[in-house]
């Protein structure tokens, strides 16, 4: 069997986690490039994992012939512009989110992919966990009768440094992305639109750049289903991730995962585990999975899983939700679709 | 001992719960007369509990001098009236919620407990709930840290019939009342703003009686924490009850109490136990607590642990919330105060 | 309605909760005598429920023409004699367990039960548990297949004192007479062979005075299942009572009940509540329910739910199992059935 | 980087597995020949692999000179031989269990172990599992004080054919060997006595045949805590494998592990996922780990984490407990020791 032939750009944490997902879960590809602009960072994964080249320049993986496909791991700005170059020359992509900070490049970026027929991607891998998936299969299948509440928790075990928070776009576009794209994978259908509120509670700096670190945002889903999501930037116990779909029928809600299912009755009291760390372990399997389903998508020639949709209407919602925080009523999703 | 001297005003389902929590367990108060404007009922209810007197007319309690304490359970539209009459004719009293559709008639009522200084207990029984007070307590002794997002879940099993809804005064006051007073409970504070959104999914002649019956109302608190609220009138799987505070230091959460603990494990999974049914299952407990403190607060002369400041404020939360899904925008809590 | 009238022998922990029962929850019965040999604990109970009338001698009771039932309570080696003499004179009777430490007066007590066509029921209230009853019912009801295994635990918060360790009877009649009554309720049948270990690992003291603490005893049952029941006279973390039948569909298995169903999590963990501390928190309803069937069987004169059959084959193991430890091997029902 | 070179006897399921997991988990080493009887079967696993070489004769392996270690992964019969004659050839061994179904070849592989310095890790995997080990490091590190019971269940999702069972060596040495060696990992002791129970009540064929389907066997310690285990060959619900600890400060106690954490609340109760279906799913991160660390004592030169002693007494409680069915007493390890 040939192997698919896979270019990596950017070897920083989640390069290292699609390299390693690559290597060891999917015999039908191969890694045979990485790129990064920092040569030690891509010739130390390189080494790490064996992978037989590694350059500075990600068109060295673009204009090489050899490659089917570029996974871009790379800083935000650069998505767009990288993925489009990509798919120019013929590749199919990989793209994490978000794919870009403006609207117009991101819908740039998928009139590339319809113009090529490119296979492209958005590395939503949440919709590939075990508990979320299920609950999304859930109310697919109809065993939840008509979605009506849809609550998505999301927190993080620590907040990032008020600079990261004041570079990032700010907590919409960084963290409540994910939960965006959640609501939308669990309703099957679009938002309509939003109501933010957003704070700052966790750290006084976060505020004062600007941000907020703890959020409720409202949803109004096309089916006429309506949805909230939580989001705090620290959580004393650890990742919090959590998501409810109630129906007609009934109610799917996942718990967190833990290290065991080891319960601990002392004096103190009956002490389970807390919800594993962070994301890299909390979602390892979900990256490995996504990465499967991408590769399957171009040897079967199939759709890929998450189309730019879904990485378009992501980064719509946190434009309204942050427009909706700043004017302090609730936003319609065309008010940013321009 | 001499026992206190119970009135009961309204032999419906709430009368007859009170008046059993005083002759099962509580032995220091008695209920010596009980009316309703149903003859029937009230002599029912006189037999069944072999209470000496009925009759249908309320002031036959409040003009007997031998009654110590009243409690208001009949139709809301007539709670004010009859506690300002109790309480004018010297009598405590116990008010069911609540106190009056009219954020005048509360004050009112406010007034006449003030200038008689007569105590009046106000019944949000699931404040004495051992799930939802327990989380309360945790929050107020500074386990939690600071309290920074309150989420309330709260589904009845079925939808009121569309007459009942279209008359009751709708969800907010007629069933999120609970809500917004527990949520006021868990924060340790007033709020400040309510931002409200309704639907009808459930049934559409309750949309068509003017009503919604899902809904997701998000609050923010005068400590600067958020809140969100979600109903719905109909789950399938029983009355869905629970609570969650997070704070700087952690997080309690209540799950909905089942009738067993006991798990069936076969073929089709493992299966658990619904929630218990309804309210005169889930919250029997809370009932009879709420009307121990009540005598307690009587007997010992402490304040009544729920004062007529959480009835007049979650009537003025239903009101703003009411105002907010008509006007479609946050709205403050003052701009309902008049 | 004319009510049934009790007559209650030993003002004990046990006989205040029976006059609870029916004063509070039993409006067909009223308690209408208490006898102790204690004058002072006689005069007690009927002064703090409104007994009308008390005495030290019982045979005040089993004279009295006006009683219908007597609830035997008072200590083990006279509940033989107490029992035969109230049903002797007409009399319908609760016996608390064991019955009698003898096989002979637990026989003479069947008998004189038959002869006089009396009402005699047993104390097992743990078969009114809501979990362990849920569990039987399952069984019952075949939803569990045949029973192969059942697993009961069994252990106390804190141990008793050597003195009393050592007057009860010890560990198997005392406190595993109540498992392995549940263990035929569980199975449907009667126990054909038991192997018991005990040993003493709580308090030295325990193993001086001749008896264990700590103890585990395997059963075979007539339909051929295995069971094993584990008891500990000391739990750190409280009352651990749990149940577990596995059967060719399936398994049913109880958890342990908590005051609430709050789990707050923080950075030590998953914190739940303690199982409820001892038996009358936790076996509270069931005390109730099972005064509730006596007086019903009586009412509608039906067969009462836990017979004399149960009182008898629960003595029988307890003594199977001291004898398996004594000589150590198994022992077979018929070796102690004389 | 020289890696560890690897030989596996044996291409069967769990052959497989541990190549698997050096590939993909464990760069340290490399799998460089595999061996089977079965020709056809060498052939497909080194082609699915990549592994360079393959042979049907196990001596091809032990005469390698480049091989540094052999996993012994072939039928039980040939354990002992093939792990004595690579140690003796300088091959560090990582045998499956049971070693053998004799006492005299297990003591004498223990000897060359002994003799030739030679690391020898016994395939006891479920030492490594996350739930199984967090228990026994919880009793290690002394948090449930002094152990006094320990209960593990172990139940099959479906039974072997009668034939297969007829085969085995018998439940107790096929099956409880794991919870054999299970018991003494989390007492931290070995067993002085057992006693056993045993039926058949899933497939009267295996009664037929000689075997037991059902069993329950008691342990005492030499630390003078008691143990119990039941296992059953087919549970309606998937493989459910739990463990117990009880102490003097508290228990901890491990559930099994579901696909996911969802709950699905419907009409029909609150659904949970079953167990894991069965060994390969449940306990295939313990087969990476216990590689992972048989691989690490080479490396380190440490001591394996699970020696022969652990393979000599597994077998050894198998023994006494099937004399114990047969004499149907309880019988002393050292009657089984020879």
């Amino acid at each position: 069997m040939k192997k698919l032939k896979i270019g990596i750009v950017g070897a920083g944490r989640i390069g290292k986690v699609h390299a390693q997902s690559i290597i060891y879960h999917i015999p039908e590809a191969e890694v045979v490039m990485v790129t990064d602009v920092v040569e030690a960072a891509a010739k130390a994964l390189a080494e790490k994992y064996g992978i037989p080249a590694y350059s500075t320049d990600y068109m060295d993986i673009v204009n090489n012939p050899e490659i089917d496909a570029v996974l871009v791991c790379s800083p935000t700005p650069t998505h767009a512009d990288i993925s489009i170059a990509a798919m120019e020359a013929g590749k199919h992509v990989f793209c994490e989110k978000p794919v870009d900070l403006t609207i117009e490049k991101i819908k740039k970026t998928a009139e590339v992919a319809e113009k090529t027929g490119r296979k492209l991607q958005i590395g939503f891998n949440r919709r590939f966990d075990h508990n979320h998936g299920k609950v999304q299969q859930l109310a697919k299948d109809g065993v939840l009768g008509n979605v009506e509440i849809i609550k998505i928790t999301s927190r993080d075990p620590e907040p990032p440094s008020p600079e990261y928070a004041a570079s990032s776009g700010g907590l919409y576009i960084d963290m409540m992305i994910h939960d965006f794209d959640m609501a939308m994978f669990l309703a099957g259908c679009d938002v309509k639109e939003v109501y933010a509120m957003g704070t700052s509670l966790v750290d006084p700096r976060i505020g004062q750049a600007g941000d907020v670190d703890t959020a409720i945002v409202t949803l109004t889903f096309e089916n006429g289903a309506l949805g909230v999501i939580d989001n705090s930037r620290r959580a004393a116990y650890g990742y919090d991730q959590r998501v409810e779909v109630f129906g007609s029928l009934g109610m799917a809600a996942g718990e967190n995962d833990g290290d065991s299912t080891v319960k601990v009755s002392t004096a103190a009291g009956v002490v389970g585990d807390k919800p594993q760390y962070f994301f890299l372990e909390r979602y390892m399997a979900s990256f490995i999975e996504e990465m499967k389903q991408f590769i399957a998508a171009i040897v079967n020639d199939t759709d890929v899983p998450v189309g730019i949709h879904a990485g378009l209407m992501s980064v719509v919602l946190a434009k309204a939700a942050k427009k909706s925080l700043d004017e302090h009523r609730p936003v319609k999703i065309e008010e940013v679709m321009e």
